[in-house]
């Protein structure tokens, strides 16, 4: 599976993530649209084709937020399609952009991820009653949503390898402490391990600081080939790995989302020709504490079991051998569905160049970013895995 | 813009249109996947990357319908991804499915579009307030919907063109009369010029009989490289243009959905080497008696102004020079919203390859399909346009 064109990030942008009840999905969509092709270098007319990606259940209308969004910024008369797999949404709009490029018949295309989780007249009950509840069919009826996934994730976990409670809470106080470091996190504040550990229980033994907050808000990246690059100022990181599965979470009785996670790194490794061993930085869907301990067993950074002292041993925080989340993740710096992978590669972008402020990787060269989305621990969901190269 | 790879449709399913609520997204989709992967003679293992159309209101979760559906017949492992652009989502989905062929990584790839528009315990009025109103923010709020902008498409083509109340509703009696010849149409049951005329108005001066009813349905596509042909059994039929634009549908004082679907056909048609001259039968988005008759006229069909002539002259009736619909359409077949566009390509294959049944256009050889997606007069929508060709 080798793609046939080299194809680089020019652009970036996004919009603080947030709890913006007030913003409007057309205001934020022109901010980081304009910040992406203003970094890229590109005009509107420059965009061939376009890629939007979010949820979207408690947005005006699906499609239409893309449309709006990208004719607020004058990109007309292209195609513009929106992609959904929940919460990679953003993630698989990314990928599109990419695949469009690799037919040959594009050269330059931009991807973008939004979404609307506070609203000024919403029912906060419906999204668990409308989201949360995942596939209410066959498991919402059980109370599976995943709040509850992760907890039971977490207790196996512990169980089997001997993970502590400390060691899990404290995958909440990195990204937190990271996320002080990042003015476009949804919160700049430290929280301890005692915080984490005695807020209150979401889903035993998850507490509330170890839950991604509901919130809003918009990015976007541009993508072009090797030959069009001289027309552009964007400073370029090259895309070289990219795999997407979708399947079952946990079928063979793994832990959650182990496998598909496991099959499109293994895509995105050997298509980049790298390994776990050549990382300098990843972004990972941290939605609760629990999940990134075992994306860090997934993605090879350790073994199975390992996750944990991982994260114990500091090797995951700033200043540490492979920086995970140097944003804040989605525990700190907000989980806007369709928005969280174009804002994954937007911090790994800004990394790669350098351009990472006081939570710079020193040195970060090869970035790596996985996202993933759907809820059901039988039915499925998809991962994405893409590696990025300065 | 010339594809790299020649790819063919060699499978296409469909379950009936119609109003089946209780029949689950799951069963539904169950039904139309094994169909179009037995007439592809293809297995599950054989599919590479699938993509899914639907705008999914009012189904459980968005994402999920996919993954079950596929995960229904065991597609298990690969990307899948949702694809939504409303009422173009299921041809957005067969696109996406040709571009990912045409990144020559992958070969053989799935599009399956579905909805469900009727539910036992559905409250009917919020497919009205949720969808029918379009932009609320915008236009919903004047009472833009639907209905009313076609009406108002069609008293201006009265108006500047002389074209009369009854060649408009004889696009639905000829739609009606193709649809009783289909035992996979919503209705089989022809309808006088009278019926329609004196059906209940619903925005001046369309009537009931003009409007196409909510309708259940998914239908699916299995496209393939023709390097790959060989392997499997289904007959194929070459998708040789494809276009698609996204932009606003009347922004120049056009009629409704005109310049892009006259984009968009313009790029299918370059990239297949036609003209509309070559057309054989056509497949077009006949939401509303009108569009069929501005449809004519942006595909080239006729000149414009000429659109309700071609309807009264039987031009584009079954035994006409260029029949259009020959399936029922819209208004008779039904419109389950996402699987609409691969229910045209059901149609269009089945004809090329002479498998229509009593409905079969004698000779054809070269179908075109229409669609498109998005209500809102200023802000846009898009439109897809693809070529067939036995």
């Amino acid at each position: 599976m080798k793609p046939q064109r080299e194809v680089a990030v020019i652009g970036v942008g996004m919009t603080p993530f947030g709890k913006y009840p007030h913003r409007s999905t057309r205001e934020m969509g022109e901010e980081a649209l304009w910040e992406a092709m203003t970094d890229a270098g590109a005009r509107p007319q420059d965009i061939q084709v376009a890629y939007g990606g979010y949820v979207g259940m408690f947005m005006d209308l699906p499609m239409m937020a893309i449309q709006v969004a990208l004719e607020q910024v004058g990109l007309v008369g292209l195609p513009i399609t929106r992609v959904e797999n929940a919460c990679g949404s953003g993630s698989s709009a990314y990928r599109e952009a990419w695949l469009a490029i690799q037919t040959g018949m594009y050269d330059v295309a931009l991807a973008m991820g939004i979404e609307k989780l506070t609203n000024p007249t919403m029912d906060q009950i419906r999204v668990v009653r409308d989201y949360g509840g995942g596939d209410r069919e066959r498991e919402g009826c059980m109370g599976i949503f995943p709040p509850g996934i992760f907890a039971m994730s977490a207790r196996r976990h512990m169980q089997e390898f001997g993970t502590t409670r400390e060691q899990i809470a404290m995958v909440s106080v990195k990204n937190h402490h990271h996320g002080t470091m990042n003015p476009k996190s949804a919160y700049q504040k430290e929280v301890s391990l005692e915080e984490v550990l005695e807020s209150r229980v979401i889903a035993d033994p998850l507490r509330l600081l170890e839950c991604c907050p509901n919130t809003d808000g918009c990015a976007a990246v541009v993508l072009a080939a090797k030959d069009v690059l001289h027309r552009f100022s964007g400073d370029p990181v090259w895309l070289v790995g990219c795999g997407q599965t979708s399947g079952t979470y946990s079928g063979k009785g793994e832990f959650f989302m182990s496998e598909i996670i496991q099959s499109s790194a293994r895509e995105a490794y050997e298509m980049a020709g790298l390994g776990p061993e050549d990382i300098d930085m990843a972004e990972v869907h941290d939605c609760f504490s629990m999940a990134e301990i075992t994306h860090y067993e997934d993605l090879g950074f350790c073994e199975r079991g390992e996750g944990g002292r991982l994260v114990e041993d500091r090797v995951t925080w700033l200043g540490g051998k492979l920086p995970v989340n140097p944003s804040g993740g989605l525990l700190c710096k907000g989980h806007p569905l369709g928005a969280t992978g174009p804002g994954q590669i937007y911090e790994i972008v800004k990394q790669l160049r350098g351009q990472a402020g006081k939570k710079q990787v020193e040195g970060a060269r090869i970035g790596l970013h996985q996202n993933g989305g759907g809820f059901r621990h039988c039915d499925g969901g998809c991962s994405i895995v893409s590696i990025l190269k300065k």
